[in-house]
């Protein structure tokens, strides 16, 4: 599986410490392998959480563990398996998810229920509960690391880590939220779960948190897809140490609840773009605008039901013009069209509209955006006020090389 | 585009001539191509006539000229335009298909509603009524041709002609139903539309025949998929022009009435499964069965959440036993699903069970079937009695190669 890294990648900013958050990695060699698969990270007391988990009926113990702890809205530490995703594994999954939140709460001194884990990695293997607390035990007393060093030690088929960092002024003081992500696809339960940890030292209050992550998730990792395919383990936690000393914010009208949640949005899009940007076989990134729909969520499906388009997707991959293609998109996502009030663009250049091609339109502009790595496709419906956005990156022969030419 | 023939491929089977049906083929070319592209089916008077088209909410012209005359139940021709879909070019395509209409109702001094028509190829193009009107031309004094004639004719990327044939007694006589399809993709608008033509010799109410055409649909052409690709102008068409002479079926307990209704089931289950013997791309069929789920439609969208993920098809490709993304499938679905009470099989052999791997299954068996053409899945999700079987191909660099590696 070693593959080269993406085009598309980004080198890892620097991100600055967040008070209150402590990180650490350990080799619990869930795999034959010599790098470092466990994240150990250790938030101060009065640490506030929110997350949100994948949609499958199929989860993972990691998620039904999360899911229940999460309307506690307290944590203490976060634990990050990679190389195993102990999907899949009944009785014994559970028993191992629930023997690293009982060894950490013992090193910490608190409540299991304050233990998040996530893991990623094969699965229908049952996390071996010796290796993981062997880990767990060295990664305590091991010295803090980088963030950069976390990134990529929850990292499976990533090709490179990814984090980014945002500020916001809340009640007169600067906050600084920061975030790490994993993710290649979107996403093989097997291989290549997205899970995304968000750090900040604002004091924000559990239950606001969990409104405006859930609002955020919205317009950000509920907006990219690779290929389609929803992880059994698929995990986003926001933990806020309230270290830099505001009032906690708990509703919209406190002082910077607004500047914190346009924060908070611009940091999950940034780590959303980040996992597109790492999609398995990506060559090009692609931005799809939906407008003029009758609602946001019909646009959104409109724009998801391209994103997810294989013919779509091959055809950016061949720098072709295809809109006929992003027709056909639009017309199966059953959602209300007109095909004779439909207008598309490639870049800036209107290659269709009212229901037929742009008699004559310039092709130049257009083939020189589609050889960029960078693609817009513009949808306008003209029926309505409804919009989104969403990202995916282009079908190639990558994707399928990863995909099918291994063998788990 | 020239792909060599699908692995998958069948031999084209030995038709019987049909009573009350003639098949003219012409070169209209819509393409710059020197093979047939115009396809002349004539009917003879009293042949009823059903159909089931695309559900896009973008159609071509001649899915809504088909949506408009199916009503009227009776049909005098059938024309297929093969090399330009005609879909997406506003009032011309309109007109093209008006023209067709009204040029062979003058030949054969009919209603313009008792002509159907439909086009495959390239979208964004008016089709060229004058290279129509003269292929229509030709076609009408042209020689009688054969079935593979007709099939080869309305292929466009597909790799073989396509057609399949059954019998069944009605009232006390052997009435033939035979059937010819054309695609490659499920779907591509611009290449490779999915059209299917069943014609019968059986007297069949029109309003009948629909009702059993539609229920047919439902077990065969609604059941397969190459790319979860729905194309603008996806038509199957069936016409009954009675001259077996058997009392026309009308009711569900007229004499024959379920033998036909078999009878039309297993030739729609026959031509849809050619279909997807000719996917882009295909090396593997692929037959997935869910069982044990709260209703049939429920099994069937998860069955069909299977079929569409690329990490299956890319899986099966690789010939891996990979149950896990067949769980992510399930779990991604919507639909009720338990984890623990799920079991897999590949082949005969159980590899999942109670919501974890079977201990130590033979691999040997699966690995066997899954070197082989033709791949079962089987899932049951314990819960109840619904049942669906659907077909789809594996995802290969084929794939990529006929969508990617080409330009408009």
């Amino acid at each position: 599986m070693s593959t080269s890294t993406s085009p598309l990648a980004l080198p890892f900013p620097s991100l600055p410490a967040i008070p209150g958050v402590s990180l650490r990695v350990a080799r619990a060699r869930y795999k034959n392998w010599d790098r470092c698969d466990l994240t150990f990270v250790t938030l101060d007391e009065g640490t506030s959480v929110a997350g949100v988990l994948t949609t499958s009926k199929c989860p993972s113990p990691e998620v039904e563990w999360c899911r229940k702890a999460l309307p506690l809205g307290t944590a203490r530490a976060l634990v990050v398996n990679a190389g195993n995703s102990n999907a899949f594994t009944g009785n014994r999954g559970r028993a191992a998810v629930e023997a690293i939140a009982a060894r950490t709460a013992q090193h910490l001194g608190c409540e299991p229920s304050d233990i998040f884990v996530a893991s990623t990695g094969v699965i229908g293997v049952p996390l071996p509960i010796d290796k993981a607390e062997a880990g767990l035990d060295a990664a305590y007393t091991a010295e803090p690391c980088a963030w950069e060093d976390a990134a990529a030690t929850i990292m499976t088929t990533d090709t490179f880590a990814k984090g980014a960092m945002t500020t916001a002024v809340v009640d007169g003081r600067t906050v600084t939220l920061a975030g790490i992500i994993k993710g290649s696809g979107m996403i093989a339960p097997d291989m290549a779960t997205m899970l995304g940890f968000i750090f900040t030292d604002a004091a924000v209050d559990a239950m606001f948190l969990q409104r405006v992550l859930s609002e955020a998730n919205g317009t950000s990792f509920s907006c990219i897809t690779v290929d389609g395919d929803t992880s059994t383990s698929d995990t986003v936690l926001a933990f806020a140490t309230g270290k830099a000393g505001n009032m906690p914010l708990a509703n919209d009208d406190d002082a910077g609840a607004d500047a914190f949640r346009a924060a908070l949005a611009d940091l999950c899009r940034k780590l959303a773009l980040l996992v597109v940007r790492d999609g398995e076989g990506a060559q090009k990134l692609i931005e799809i605008t939906v407008e003029g729909a009758e609602s946001d969520r019909s646009a959104h499906r409109i724009a998801m039901s391209i994103a997810n388009s294989p013919l779509v997707k091959t055809a950016i991959a061949g720098e072709d013009a295809n809109w006929g293609r992003v027709v056909m998109a639009v017309g199966k996502a059953g959602e209300p069209a007109e095909r004779d009030k439909l207008a598309i663009r490639f870049g800036a250049t209107q290659v269709a509209q009212g229901g037929l091609a742009v008699e004559g339109y310039d092709e130049a502009p257009v083939a020189a955006h589609l050889k960029g790595q960078e693609i817009e496709i513009g949808v306008n419906l003209g029926l309505g006020e409804g919009r989104a956005t969403v990202w995916t990156c282009d079908l190639t022969h990558g994707y399928i090389s990863i995909n099918a030419d291994y063998r788990s």
